[in-house]
């Protein structure tokens, strides 16, 4: 379906109803996965207006866009703003692509206002980070930084058996036409985002400025017990696994608590076996999910969570396997562009506050091996990975105006 | 497969490999469903072996088979004696078969040691008590006190969409061919079964006397919460109902703990949605099964686990839904055959115990019309709905000798 063309897009909100176009569901929603005909239309469509703004555009070799405007001092000093065209299947309008829009609407009134920058500044559209399609994520920024390359595309593979590799070479990526995504230029990243959580909406505030992105540790918990009727097995005899799942499900959630600063801790997933009213479970499975910005805090909770779930299971007799599948360090963001963030924000009388991101960003991925920042506005109610997720006009022009001054405190 | 017929079949354990023929499965199971082909040729084997012993056998119109012993002065008082054929998918040898076998047995011997007794015996083989084809439990015993009818018949279905009506007919019953399955004129019923817990085991006992079979209660609790990112998302504004579902779980069982006598809680059933480990649950459902043989111990239970889930709940701002789909009262057995049970017991030599049945069985049905009594023997390690399940052969025979010792004080 042929686009139908905002024709006049000036502020933040009709950039972001322009491109919530490409991908849109019945429901409002938005479903672009990494490589399909939605992404690759919307990557085009970003990449021609970010040359209509004057930005010199490409593509890398992984399908990122980038819209360059050449320092005229320091060129090889590369600033880079943005976040990830993806989304989640059914997802919303803002997430990854409010960063997108304001990196470019910014640098367009940069250039338009004061011509040229010292140091480069590039505006990105970062081709994945969600993880919706492939079993992997931050495809794009893993790339730039390294931690991923070509040799990792062959093994994940879509839901319909499509491998990472495959998929990246029938967009036209993949096989050397392009740039490397790599690069060993970039002398910071700020990335704007909608903050996906409640903390701005209830403080009231205008714009947090994160500390840290939260280190994250994942966990499928197996506990196995006996099987047995509910009738007639005496409750002293039990090795119920449904019973001490759920005791040190609330424990853990009592001792996370107790800790001076919040450490987030979640139960996603439980199953039971064989999961039937009359019948004690043979076997559960539940997910643990545990963030906190501090390595030496999330080392000590996975010590007391490992100790609390072989006590309780030893008292009951139950055998406990804890696979620890996932674990992502947590990433300090730079303090001296978090000084600047504060600044611009002060002097834009915009209203601040400190805060952790407790999900993963780019900003995570990049700030691991170059100086980043993350600034945050609100959403309404704290909703996103959903149709209804949503942030005001207003508070939208507020982060464009705050990235705008801070980029052009950090490149002119 | 023309059943391999057991030439030589003296001892009960004989006779329980026998009719485990009927519907084995290759894992050593046993599954024989209401009017299956495996459940018609069990119940023919049954009647035609009844008849061998002598007794006067028949159909009633739903297929519960019966053998009669007719009392030479008051024939019109009929004690009734045996348990069901039917089965759970792939179950074990002894769980219904076990009390039918014993019955027969007991009336075959006493027959050829002593003649006919004074009031009537009868051993009958219930054609239906789990509940495994059809949703719906007791249909044998159910239609002899007058609980079920044709009626029921027409609604329940098999998971291939076939009727327990269909069904009936299709086997030859339910068209008035054959006696109605309602009785009046039963002074007593005896039904001896497998523990199906390991009381009897821990205990070292012969014989249990079951003093009561448990009251049931059966809830489906679905908590209503606020999915979310388990990044984003603070705990402090979480409306988390795996973290209230966990806490309620665990109280509850608390709870039961602290009760004087054992009150049996389960919860064998739980799902979340979407169940995704970096997903706050937006829905949790989990089931309670409690088991008392007081109906006052039941209904306090009830009204404080309403209390703490509302309470729980509303402090957590989670939306409770708490239905109770099944309510069995608790049925005592009758005190002057609980007595003579003792008794023969006491007269043979074997260790015995009182106990409360956490399982239903026929003898709760026929429990609340009829005087009643249980008797189990151990089963090893509680295992039962299982090809695992097992009773030793001295510990089947001491039920049988117990059984027909307590037959011969009620009927000669």
């Amino acid at each position: 379906m042929e686009k139908q063309k905002l024709s006049v897009k000036n502020s933040i909100t009709d950039y972001i109803e322009w491109l919530a176009q490409y991908g849109a569901s019945a429901d409002g929603g938005v479903t672009r996965l990494l490589y399909t005909k939605e992404w690759m239309d919307a990557q085009l469509a970003v990449k021609t207006e970010m040359s209509s703004f004057g930005l010199e555009t490409r593509f890398d070799d992984v399908g990122n866009v980038f819209g360059r405007l050449s320092g005229t001092q320091s060129p090889d000093e590369v600033i880079v703003t943005g976040s990830h065209i993806d989304t989640v299947i059914n997802g919303g309008k803002y997430d990854g692509a409010y960063g997108v829009l304001a990196a470019m609407l910014a640098l367009k009134q940069l250039k338009e206002t004061y011509g040229a920058p010292k140091k480069t500044l590039e505006a990105v559209s970062l081709c994945e980070e969600e993880g919706s399609r492939f079993p992997m994520t931050y495809w794009g920024s893993g790339n730039m930084t390294g931690v991923f390359s070509e040799q990792d595309a062959k093994e994940p593979r879509d839901e319909s058996g499509v491998s990472l590799q495959t998929a990246m070479h029938e967009s036209g990526f993949g096989k050397g036409v392009f740039q490397s995504a790599y690069r060993t230029d970039i002398s910071a990243f700020v990335e704007l985002h909608i903050e996906q959580g409640k903390t701005l909406e209830m403080s009231g505030r205008d714009l947090g400025i994160v500390t840290s992105i939260a280190g994250q540790r994942r966990y499928l918990v197996t506990l196995e017990g006996e099987c047995n009727h509910a009738g007639t097995t005496s409750m002293k005899w039990r090795k119920d696994p449904l019973a001490a799942s759920s005791r040190i499900i609330h424990e853990l959630l009592l001792r996370s608590d107790e800790l001076p600063d919040e450490l987030r801790l979640t139960c996603g997933k439980i199953t039971a076996e064989p999961n039937v009213a009359n019948v004690i479970p043979g076997r559960v499975q539940f997910s643990i999910d545990i963030r906190h910005q501090h390595q030496h805090v999330l080392e000590q909770f996975h010590q007391d969570m490992v100790a609390l779930i072989n006590g309780i299971c030893l008292q009951k007799g139950i055998r406990a396997v804890i696979d620890e599948y996932m674990r992502i360090e947590p990433v300090p963001m730079d303090e001296r562009l978090k000084a600047a963030a504060f600044e611009t924000a002060l002097e834009n009388g915009f209203s601040c506050e400190e805060m952790v991101s407790g999900a993963g960003h780019d900003a995570q991925m990049i700030g691991r091996r170059y100086p980043a920042c993350m600034l945050f506005v609100p959403s309404r109610g704290g909703v996103s990975h959903s149709p209804k997720e949503y942030t005001s006009a207003r508070q939208l022009e507020i982060g464009v105006r705050a990235l705008t001054d801070l980029l052009y405190k950090l490149a002119y």
